[in-house]
C-alpha cells in the first residue's frame, strides 16, 4: 500500500467518523466541473449541508464561484502538480467544520491522467466528459474511465454541432467499466440535472458510514 | 540542466544535423490536435517533406489518422505517463527518416499541465486551445501558456454556441506572454487556416539549423 493510499484510507475514516459523504469530481480542462458543482448544490443546498474543496495549479476562480453559493470552501493551489494527492485532501479536511456537513465535493485537477492515480479517500468518484471533447476519449484515456463510478457527459445542448456518436461512445466505456452510473446533460440549459441530481441524492441517503466499498 | 534538458539539447542537435524544423503539438484532451495535423499536412505536404511523431496515452487512434495521410509517422505509447518526454522522442527519432524530412510534426499528450514541464528539444511548442474549453484557460494553465511560441484558438465556428470573451481569453495570454502568434481558427470549416499556415510555412522557410533559440 502507498503511503498516499494509506492516507486516503485516513481520510476515509475520518470522514467516516463525521459522518461526511465525499465525492471526487474529475475531468479535462474546460468540461464543466465547476458549472456541475454549481448546479449541484444550488437546488441541493437547502436539503443538503455541503462544504467544497477545490483544488487547481494557479488562481482562485473556481474557488471563488463556488464560495459565492454561500457553502465553507477550501482551496488548494498545487503549484504546478497536476493532481490532487492524499495529503492535500488531508490539509484541506482540517480546514472545514466536518461535523456540520452532509456532502463533501472535492474539484480535482483539470486533466484526464494524473487524478486517476491519486486516491483521495472520498466515497464516489465521477468523471466530468464533455461533447467538444470528442467521442473517442474513454478509448484514449481508459484508467481514467476504469475507475469513476459515475460519469456525466456535460454540453449535450451542443451535440447537434459536433460529430459526437453517443454510442461509440459508450460502446468504449461499457468495455472499459460496464457497471458505472450514466448521466448526460447540460448545465447550461439545465436538461438531464435532475437524474442526476437523484442519483447523488439516493447515494447521501444511502450512504453508511465505515461500510462504503473501496476509498476513491 | 536536468537529464531531460540534456537529452532535448540532444535531440535538437539531431534534428538540426539533419535540417528538420520540429513543432511539439500541446493541448487539453479533445481540443483538436489531430485534427490541426491532418489540416496542416494535407495542404502542405506537396511542398514539404513532413512527418510525425504521436503521443499517448493508449491506443493508436490518432496515430492512425496521421499515418493515412500518407507521411511517416511513429506513435509513441506512454502507457500511463501524462507526457512525452526527450528519451521518448530520442526513439522515435530513430525510426524516422530524418534525412528525408523537412518538418516533423510532435503531438503530445493530451494534458495541460504536465508537458508544459518536459522539453523535447523541437524549435517551436504550439498551443491549441478551443472555444468549448472556456476562456479562463490562461488563467488557470499559465505554465503552459507562458512557454510557448504560437496560440492557436480551434472550433471558433461554434463560438456564437458558448459564453467565450475573446478579449478576456487575450488579456490573459497577453499578460503570460506577449509576444507569442495567435491564430483563432476552425479545423471543421476551415475559416483561419490559411493564417496559420502561412506562419508555419514562413518558421519553416526561414529555418537555420543550430541558430533558433531555446529548445522547446
Amino acid at each position: 500500500m502507498s503511503a498516499n493510499d494509506r492516507l486516503a484510507a485516513a481520510n476515509r475514516a475520518w470522514l467516516d467518523a463525521a459522518k461526511v459523504f465525499a465525492i471526487n469530481m474529475m475531468a479535462s480542462p474546460g468540461a464543466g466541473k465547476t458549472s456541475l458543482i454549481t448546479r449541484t448544490v444550488e437546488p441541493l443546498r437547502d436539503e443538503l449541508r455541503i462544504g467544497a474543496v477545490d483544488g487547481d495549479i494557479a488562481t482562485t476562480l473556481d474557488a471563488d464561484r463556488i464560495a459565492a453559493l454561500g457553502i465553507p470552501t477550501v482551496q488548494i493551489n498545487t503549484g504546478g502538480t497536476c493532481h490532487l494527492d492524499a495529503a492535500m485532501l488531508q490539509s484541506a479536511l482540517l480546514q472545514l467544520p466536518l461535523e456540520e456537513l452532509d456532502l463533501l465535493i472535492i474539484e480535482n485537477v483539470g486533466n484526464l491522467v494524473c487524478p486517476a492515480s491519486f486516491k483521495l479517500g472520498g466515497h464516489r468518484s465521477v468523471l466530468i466528459a464533455s461533447v467538444p471533447e470528442g467521442d473517442d476519449k474513454p478509448y484514449k484515456y481508459p484508467v481514467m474511465y476504469r475507475g469513476v463510478d459515475a460519469l456525466v457527459l456535460n454540453k449535450m445542448d451542443v451535440l447537434a454541432a459536433f460529430e459526437f456518436d453517443v454510442d461509440y461512445f459508450l460502446q468504449g466505456v461499457e468495455v472499459l467499466n460496464p457497471s458505472l452510473a450514466f448521466f448526460p446533460l447540460s448545465c447550461k440549459t439545465g436538461e438531464g440535472l435532475e437524474t442526476w441530481l437523484a442519483w447523488l441524492r439516493k447515494e447521501v441517503r444511502e450512504y453508511v458510514p465505515g461500510d462504503s466499498g473501496a476509498s476513491n
